[in-house]
């Protein structure tokens, strides 16, 4: 075995030539960045990268194949790229290197900092006796943010569909009356004027996630849109949906997790609680958590909303409604006032 | 152990007598439908189950709980309604006991019962050239339908995004040349008047099928409408936006199973073939199967093909390019024209 | 309608004949479990529900169909054995309304109260040094559990398999050295004798959560058991395969969350918090969350580890390398000791 | 930017003294491979390369950072495994690639190579006579494998867990009787070698893919192995644990794909029928369905079926039972005589 001990020193000395090489490598990298940030050229150079490979292949004779010599210099490109901050993915305005300035969501509504936003309200608008209880509730309870629906996408033709423009009218007198912001959500991209008259917050629903064409539209409003994730939306696409939004000049966006569709019956959704602290390391938007629409039950609303804000969220959202067993969508999600203050002082409120 | 014996006995004693007036009941309830279909009366009638468990448990002397006598009276309610055929959930329009005629998929577009329908094109129009050039081939091939996007949803606001109302003019000149019916996207509602004006057939999108005003919006047209199952809809969700469709008038309607989504990386999504049986079993709709959005690779297009047809799948919408390594979206799962005419030989064209 | 009421009143008259039949047999049930308390044999007999079965199958002469009529007995079954709370799903060993005892997390390892138990470790045994300055930082920071895998049940037979009995006595002497409880997992049925020897926790894995003849082998020593929640596990499952343990005596269970499969990517697993109120309200089970696993990263460690104890967890499971990036396995998801150091102070350690 | 144009060209001088040392130690590395082959010594030796790391890293005097330092050389590391073809991922025994001769599975039972092998059975070994019906009825239809479940894996410890080793008994009495192949499930590591003894082919549970003692312990059998992909198992997954069983020596292996967890709740699992053609191309190995598993009902077995062979499965596996209603599990999937001789007769049987 002395013989494989002789080549395994010899291999050793390459590793080390190697290594020397690639820090020499890296150091006129380095004065290439400063270089170009002189100049003001682009960092990142594709066409100069397959320059390099080409010229690199070229000189090879072997033992091993090209494509195994490509596989080591595109990792030696990848680190020195990485070394100098630069990513060769595009900047989203949403992304955390964004120089975009996006707005905070307790500044959007004049919120102390130190306290989570609370949005609260029935799914939908169904009279005015029950939203005008469950906004003295919230005023009563220094909550802010008012949401009821006024158009409420449905699997079913045949359930209640939501009171349309006579929904919007009755939520924009009661929010008025308690000087709360209203939410509510948009579904087409025709309602978009009429909605944004009445509600101070747009709301893009789950299965309205990729409806580009709404997004484009909320873009061109001035108003906070609550960008709710699809059911089967990934992370990534999340922040792609954002990103139509800001592209069309409107900053005031706030991300929604609400869960994502798994095999698992105990919760309708799968709250991916993970997603909060990622999104805070990818952007700079807030997010909140649909707390009610996630669970789909109400008996673990206050350990959810615990375990939420200590992930980060910035806010949450509950479906509070005055008579819950009388509801005319989602019923047994929804909390009763009551239970709506018990939630609250079990989060600091 | 006679004893335990004896104490069987008579619970085999006891069911016997309970299998007597289930069956008693049984003959009772169909004199009782008989006499429905004579005046007219509804059948199912929630009020009368609700009167009977209510007399039911007034009765209960125990030792059985309420609880439970109810849920062994649920099941003896269920049961009869069952024998008599007759479901307590609404009647769709779409579903098998409706009396709505439906068009079969070949009839929609005059093409012989005994061949699969095929829908083939490229993902996107580029431009007039490589679109002739597909639908060259698919008229010398005996298909008749051509598939093309003008409209393009793309995760990402910077991917290309269709060439709009010129890709539109392109595939009605195209389809004009050749005699081919034209099949294409429509993502917002604004767009149904315009996007039918050129195109035969109109497709809503997998990230479109909860968007329920489009599909109001195209249930007031009367072109046949692809509609694709979303990435994580259920059958019953595809089902009812099919019905959300057919209640505004329009009966042409091609459901199309494109994946669902799943922890599996080695296809983009993952084929839910059987929910193209369960589908013929629940309602009279036709329905074909996107192979190349679905699978994400085209490989194992060719087994796949065969494999929906076999579970009786009327059709099969497949993605053809003349140079599939040049398209501007999803070029990995392009079949080139050659491939194209490979696979339409394995499905017997 | 004189004769719809006729017939109505019949229907009542056999509705009650019916309700005083199940009585009857009740109280026949009551007196055979009665029966069997004094003899011990066992309560619930699929084999003679089987046996009545196909005798009220062959008595039956219709005009009900022998599946409706199994329909209407099965829930008879079902009731009687709520009734006697013999079900399955009322009364669990691990349930809430169990009387067992099952100990608190921090009674089983002597931990205050009113701090969250801490459990890390590098992923598997490497060396005693390694193993050693671990434990030695735990000791410092006032951590009670240390783990490491001596087993390695791994994806590819061609990577590291753990060190096997030479890893469980390197576990063996540095937990001693430390006074630390040591945690291991144990893979098979034959293994188990010699792994509660070495360690004083054992792990059974998320892929062996179902395999059923280990949980029963471990059920039958008196060590805590960490039973991992399986990739695709539902809660009830997981509560199921608790049951196995608990059953064979051994009721020093510990509940392991570590994240489902589903398409989201930004994390190996997708953590689900929710499960650990639901647990809380489901069982007496101490419930602790895998970070490390389910993550597959470390940048969010330290929100996670926040959120889960604020939704109730009992503690929390981490990996810590002295050097992450040389460790043989899972690298990317060890914290090194100072982002140890740093989670830990975190949560208040 | 003359200054540019120089740096340039020292970078690239730099690649090619880096080029140099690459081959130069991949000279090397073939030499060391030359040596074990001789020597029969392991090839891949995880901890010479955590000590090489090791070794590289403490000489690492920057400006790059360790980390990426570790990721330039875990690329050379694996280029030099490449290279010499000693890659987990590229020669699996199972793999396409392989040399190694794996039967087919009509090879294995003798079968005619033109019909599918099916085969069939009631979910458990309830009793004598049940399983002698079945095994008749498979042999005048031609059929040559009987599975029949002795050890049942449930949920519910309170479900019924099979008969053991009486079950394995009355299969191999039945089996012996008419001349069929019998199947059946083995569970425990303890129980491969009295299992074997009955049944002449051992079936690995879904539960118990990556049950990896348990996998290596069939594999040191001689008897076909089916192998069942787990819940959640991704196909590599699948295509991992064949090889665990293939490395003991055992080669009759027989994957089976028997749908994975979704959100649908229309079918127990969601068949994953791409998976058959990814198989084929991935592996030598013959392929089968589960149909009765997957689907958990019974009314779209035989358009399934016709789909699963379509795709190119080497054939089906389905549960059938004298009498399915009477059956102490899966009633629900198991098809009667008369049902399953419409099955055989829709795939040409």
């Amino acid at each position: 075995m002395d013989n494989l001990t002789g080549l395994r020193k010899q291999i050793n000395l390459i590793n080390n030539e190697i290594l020397k090489l690639l820090n020499k490598r890296a150091a006129l990298v380095q004065k290439i960045t400063m270089l170009k940030n002189e100049t003001g050229t682009d960092y990142y150079d594709p066409m100069r990268e397959a320059e390099m490979l080409s010229d690199i292949l070229n000189q090879n004779k072997g033992p091993l194949p090209d494509e195994l010599v490509k596989e080591v210099f595109s990792s030696i490109f990848h680190t020195a790229l990485n070394y100098m901050g630069i990513s060769n993915e595009r900047k989203l305005l949403v992304g955390t290197e964004s120089e975009v300035n996006l707005p905070k969501l307790n500044e959007m509504f004049d919120i102390d900092a130190d306290i989570p936003v609370v949005i609260a309200g029935p799914c939908a608008v169904e009279n005015f006796e029950y939203l005008d209880q469950v906004a003295k509730a919230l005023k009563d309870n220094g909550v802010k943010l008012i949401r009821a629906g006024a158009y409420k996408p449905r699997t079913s033709p045949y359930d209640f569909q939501g009171l349309k423009e006579e929904g919007l009218k009755i939520l924009h007198e009661v929010s008025n009356k308690y000087k709360l912001y209203s939410v509510t959500e948009v579904v087409d991209t025709r309602d978009v004027y009429l909605v944004q008259k009445y509600a101070d917050v747009l709301q893009i629903g789950a299965r309205n996630m990729q409806n580009f064409e709404l997004l484009k539209e909320v873009g061109l409003t001035n108003k906070p849109i609550i960008l709710k994730r699809g059911m089967s939306a990934s992370i990534n696409e999340l922040i792609y949906a954002a990103e139509y939004i800001a592209l069309q000049g409107n900053r005031n966006i706030i991300l929604c997790e609400r869960g994502i569709r798994t095999f698992e019956t105990k919760t309708r959704n799968t709250l991916d609680i993970s997603s909060i602290p990622i999104i805070k390391r990818e952007t700079h938007l807030p997010i909140i958590v649909d707390l009610s629409h996630s669970l789909g039950r109400k008996d673990i609303v206050n350990q959810l909303a615990k375990a939420v804000l200590a992930a980060g969220a910035d806010g949450i959202m509950v479906e509070v409604h005055p008579k819950p067993e009388l509801a005319l969508s989602d019923s047994k999600q929804q909390l009763n006032i009551d239970e709506f203050r018990g939630m609250l002082s079990t989060i600091g409120y």
